[in-house]
């Protein structure tokens, strides 16, 4: 690894998608910008697709990152949440692909266990963390959950090259 | 309904996306073309979405619609099923979203029921009545579902938009 790379992470949902883009240098990581998209919950599904979509290509466009990845999903709990969560990843998974970029995925556990040293960190746990590891971004929730992916990656992205997993 | 309208009809799979452009004017139904997508089966996910999304972009150029449908999903039997339907549902809905046009959703049982008179109808049934339908199109399968949706919000376009449910 040579140069700095930027990262898109992303935390998938239709109400709530987290995005937060890292500039990885050797291990030297820092924050370029994060943010939340919320598709107005009103609009008709497709309409709310079309806003996680189009959010990420604006950010993809501002912040030219050069790899993504994208959180792996959790088992949900019943089969309607787990097909609103596949519409919310494979709009925001479509943002990346369309831009030319790769989009690893990771299990939410190794994501957790990355950024906090444990697979079973909650959402608090994760952003306060993530102020440790990126100081002065501010990220909560989805944001600080979309900034752990893309840290995920950072730490992860040499091995799968390696194995030809990327 | 004055004039003649065109509709794409859409039954989304990961494996195997069907797609149908019907016209209608009035209570006159006709065959405008069909098909399938079919992603390459070993390629990552968001380059399968990608084709998804791609495909029916292509479709959408050539065959110039003026509505979309796609059909709603059955309750998938697990969680891991629906989530994967879920992905493909979001990649078929982007493409007509993105174009402009509204996309309207039924459940399967009334896709059924509209086209075969059962809401219990299997798919033989469904491609034996298209080919009654709309005559000399041969479709069969996954493009004669992606037919039967189209020719569903055929029959109900008039009542939703009367409903303000469009």
């Amino acid at each position: 690894m040579t140069g700095a790379i930027r990262i898109l992470g992303i935390d998938p949902g239709l109400r709530r998608t987290g995005w937060g883009v890292i500039r990885v240098e050797g291990t030297r990581l820092s924050c370029i910008a994060h943010g939340v998209i919320a598709p107005p919950a009103n609009a008709a599904l497709s309409d709310r697709l079309l806003a996680v979509m189009s959010g990420l290509e604006a950010v993809i466009a501002e912040h030219t990152p050069d790899e993504a990845a994208a959180e792996e999903t959790f088992m949900a709990e019943n089969a309607m949440s787990a097909l609103k969560l596949g519409h919310a990843r494979a709009a925001a998974m479509l943002a990346p692909a369309r831009a030319g970029l790769s989009v690893a995925e990771y299990a939410a556990r190794l994501v957790k266990k990355s950024v906090v040293g444990t697979g079973a960190a909650d959402k608090n746990q994760i952003a306060a963390m993530i102020r440790v590891l990126l100081p002065g971004t501010g990220a909560k929730a989805d944001a600080a959950d979309a900034l752990a992916v893309a840290i995920c990656h950072a730490h992860h992205r040499g091995a799968r090259k390696l194995s030809g997993a990327a």
